[in-house]
């Protein structure tokens, strides 16, 4: 069967979409270079930048939330890979301009930890001043090797609300390394995607089946079973979530619904619904929520779960305004 | 093949999705009745209400655009299906509180139209200051005769953000009007959806094939041929577009891009990407553009292209700051 998206040469694709996404949003971006996505007007000097790095194929994460209250640059790869560390290097130069600090903030993929790592020794060595925080809050994996999924978003949000108030680099680090510490994600797929370069399916699923633990790119997952109801699918992850996490009577937290693809919003509320009957059933409060298209996974459908604590300084800077592409704040 | 969606049971499939909706964005919504969205704080007295109305399945539309500078109400009904008169006089005089003027905005599909002219005529009975704009820019159809697609957006912006400045209801009319005649819609498709009630596919397509045309709930289009490529895709319907709607040389656009449910943003960015390029050498300027799933057809893959032709006026409208779920302008 025919792949069915509308793309052009596949070796085009990352550019083309690039040049797509700041075209639509001008006032908000521009591309810097062949692949790096920079705010439209930079932050005022003396505030901390926010730089993150990711493939693409998972718009509109990553680039779709630099702008102000968030991200300052996204340096973006080709589909479902790392962007190569020269060009991780060029953006964090450009993006602190010779002077300013940096807090890089690296989703736990081998590949864009690598390039992370490199871009952030390398302009430490011309003296310029950054620190990065790796996510890696995908429970499916065992503890100390763990990916990163949605959970940048919270990141980006509490991390980019502290730099624009003026928070120092070691305050921003702590703020990021915070909520990072405290948030937990599982994903769940039940219909894989095709990959837009070679037009095959990422994975494969039995016709009756979901899995939970599915990665970001179809890496396997920790539980194969029959599909199950919205209200069995929404306790059975939120179980897992909070054990993880240890989440005690009382708490506050954050929960955030990422669609993968084609799962409805529809069946998103219906999840939703339930998480929160059964939060509040175990008096465990539900402060603030979100539910969205963050970071895809081309049309796979399923979706992630996302649960963090929260504390009163995490929850001011998650209302702080924000202005991006695809996140915002009023 | 079994239906992939996280649902309960079908019967209750739209109270849950409500329910869901309005526990994930409690400060901006929540429900009236059984089935009526409105404000979680209502608007100041004397500012006209918007009210709509149209069938469940196509999350965010229309229920995630009630909110400051958009929507007031929005009266959901059952799977692609209009809701009862009755439920939308019960909320025009939920909104009204008896005094105000409403605009209520329909969406031209057959049962919409029905209960929206029974309900305006029976409050205006009541004594209600009400006006009913209908959005109807499909071109695929024959003029006097075409669908309400996603144009209805930029109406709920344009006439939202005037209600907002305190406009009359008559010249929120003119703005909805004015809106409203000068924009078309052209949407494609490529693979269908399972309709979550039934879990039947709405539509059959080849493997091969795209059909433009194509309604929002797969009805049957105009044109259906082998599946072209983005730019092949684009051009071939911004030039109906633009025929249509009779643009000339000089002239001001927006440009919406709505995708169907498992058509990519990646894909969008690319489709947007040759509209921008067309549409500069053909020295038509394209000055605000919005890109998203604002109406969708559960997992069908395809999109719709909405063109506008913009005035000083509607442009500063859309410009206006909103607050909605699923449509913000800080």
């Amino acid at each position: 069967m025919r792949m069915k998206k509308f793309i052009n040469d596949p070796k085009r694709l990352v550019p083309e979409l690039l040049e797509g996404f700041t075209l639509a949003f001008p006032e908000k971006v521009k591309l810097h270079g062949t692949n790096t996505i920079v705010r439209a007007a930079p932050k005022a000097p003396g505030k901390v930048r926010l730089v993150t790095l990711g493939g693409s194929g998972h718009e509109p994460g990553l680039s779709g939330f630099v702008g102000k209250g968030m991200l300052d640059a996204s340096v973006a790869g080709e589909i479902f890979a790392a962007p190569g560390a020269v060009k991780c290097i060029e953006a964090l130069r450009e993006t602190c301009a010779g002077r300013e600090s940096a807090l890089l903030i690296v989703l736990n993929h081998a590949g864009d930890v690598l390039a992370g790592n490199i871009a952030r020794q390398t302009v430490e060595r011309e003296k310029l001043n950054v620190k990065m925080v790796l996510t890696e809050e995908d429970i499916s994996g065992p503890v100390g090797d763990r990916r990163g999924l949605v959970g940048c978003v919270a990141v980006y949000k509490v991390a980019g609300a502290a730099a624009e108030k003026g928070a120092s680099l070691d305050e921003c680090f702590e703020i990021a390394q915070r909520m990072a510490g405290n948030m937990r994600t599982l994903a769940v797929a039940v219909r894989t995607a095709t990959h837009p370069a070679t037009g095959q399916p990422i994975f494969a699923l039995g016709d009756d089946e979901m899995e939970i633990g599915m990665g970001q790119h179809g890496e396997a997952g920790t539980g194969r079973m029959l599909l199950k109801s919205a209200d069995e699918t929404a306790e059975i992850m939120l179980d897992k979530l909070l054990a993880d996490l240890g989440v005690k009577e009382g708490e506050e937290l954050l929960v955030l619904l990422n669609g993968a693809g084609a799962t409805t919003l529809m069946e998103l509320y219906v999840i939703f619904r339930r998480v929160a009957q059964l939060l509040a059933a175990k008096k465990i409060w539900l402060v603030r929520s979100a539910i969205g298209e963050f970071i895809t996974t081309q049309e796979q459908a399923g979706f992630q779960m996302m649960i963090a604590r929260m504390d009163k300084e995490l929850i001011d800077l998650w209302d702080e305004p924000a202005d991006t592409p695809f996140f915002a704040k009023v």
